[in-house]
């Protein structure tokens, strides 16, 4: 409903917080991860047998599959549940919550160091605090520059299909009383090439151990077009995002959505659409993954 | 109105091309032009003064700054009147007509030669029926050459802010029975490296001397994007579309039009927006322009 109505939504059940996820109501790759553990933890302490909570875990697990946050956060709850029982998890769950907040703190801190007083920064999606459970991953970095004192000016993409940049991005960087300009996506070539832009920041949904990354589509391709113009390309991340099994970037299954999200009220309505709403780009466009406690 | 109603207006004065013109009921370079030249032909058929009609000729060519095409109908207009008067003007905007649909066909024909069998070719924009008064440019060449019995896929972008290539491409397609697929904008990047597009075909608004290219906004970041993935990349143009007095790229004045295009219903209400409708792709990244009677 962002950025015309701001409505918090209840989730009583772990199929509440899948239903919530699957239409994106809750949405970035860490607050998918913290919001589902949340849903695990409120549901196991409800009583529940430990094959109840399990199912309910597997049923989370499979909610949406790009971003490795949702993942790794219920595979450490049933590893919780297995050793220490029901009662555990939604202690372990609140500390996952916790954490986020503190690993956003870290990575916006570490971030912020690569942002020069006068940068014009280029972004894509929603990487801030609706993103997350504290201030955010590349939207942290450059609210934590701004807090610095560095003036900065936000281009933000709009994100199409489902124009994440344009409703929540802007939001967030209204309400932070940072400066920012709303470009379409395809006009990201030509600004950088005005040469207004000296760094991109984007985030995450999943980091390959050869250093691709999978984000919001649209990303790969802000990606060439920033190598293009020698502009250097930031990936902000939490550990959280990094998948040790994941070798490749080829390995990361990128989920496909429903035509309607491209077509729209506008488009010719028997379109055939391609929809994927995850690319990978290689780690060779990349100059720097920023995590909570390195660069890379 | 397209793609959901058709709908045929009457353009009963300069003033009503002009507002057709400027809110985009009429676009495509060279139907610009074609349309401008009969507004001013009729008009000048109506028993106007030759002031009366050199005025409307500037107001007309003043429409739209960057598609030189208007300019080159109404100058040649404008010396027909001063050589032969205005009963002249009528005819030869009916010839500009005639002459536009057949810069159509030999484009085409020209550019057909350049797609094979199989091939999946990705467009932009609306270069077909609708923006020219023939068969059109780029989108004339991929129909000639499914009507020469190559089987070809299309990959539309939906060119935001105003989805020319979601509304008009992808209605024409749908006509011509040709099977196409629409993705945003910033799906073209993963396409490409998806190995399924062989070629770009897109069509210009002006050709600089040097061979620089203005076109539909996020034509230049497509550009670079083939360059990267190793796909050519073809600008369909007839020779209205060439300027001789522009040097470079750098002189063709870019359109920028309203923030509500871009924020639509969806976006942040109060984003600041940078809206350029065209841009410039500097020749290096263009594998052939095909004109009516040659390749460059």
């Amino acid at each position: 409903l962002l950025p015309h109505e701001e409505k918090w939504i209840r989730a009583d059940s772990p199929e509440d917080m899948i239903a919530i996820i699957q239409r994106l109501a809750v949405r970035g790759a860490p607050l998918i991860g913290v919001a589902a553990a949340l849903a695990l933890g409120r549901y196991a302490a409800t009583g529940r047998s430990v094959e109840e909570i399990e199912a309910a875990a597997t049923a989370l697990r499979n909610a949406r599959p790009t971003a490795v946050n949702l993942m790794h956060a219920i595979d450490r709850l049933t590893r919780v549940l297995a050793k220490r029982g029901p009662k555990a998890l939604l202690p372990e769950a609140e500390a996952i919550f916790q954490e986020d907040v503190a690993l956003c703190e870290a990575m916006a801190s570490r971030g912020a160091a690569l942002i020069q007083d006068g940068d014009g920064i280029i972004t894509a999606c929603n990487t801030g605090g609706l993103a997350t459970a504290g201030r955010g991953t590349a939207l942290g970095a450059i609210r934590t520059a701004c807090e610095q004192g560095k003036r900065i000016h936000v281009y933000v993409d709009e994100t199409r299909p489902l124009l994440q940049g344009a409703r929540l991005t802007a939001w967030e960087l209204s309400k932070l009383g940072i400066p920012f300009t709303l470009i379409c996506d395809n006009m990201a070539a030509s600004l950088l090439r005005s040469g207004r832009v000296r760094a991109a920041f984007v985030g995450a949904d999943r980091v390959a151990v050869n250093g691709d990354v999978a984000n919001k589509i649209g990303t790969y391709g802000l990606a060439v077009l920033c190598k293009h113009h020698n502009v250097p390309f930031y990936v902000v991340a939490p550990r959280t995002t990094y998948d040790p099994k994941c070798r490749t970037g080829a390995e990361i299954p990128i989920e496909e959505r429903a035509a309607g999200e491209v077509r729209g009220v506008q488009a010719f309505k028997e379109a055939k659409v391609w929809n994927p709403a995850f690319d990978v780009t290689p780690r060779e466009l990349i100059r720097k993954i920023i995590f909570e406690d390195r660069d890379w």
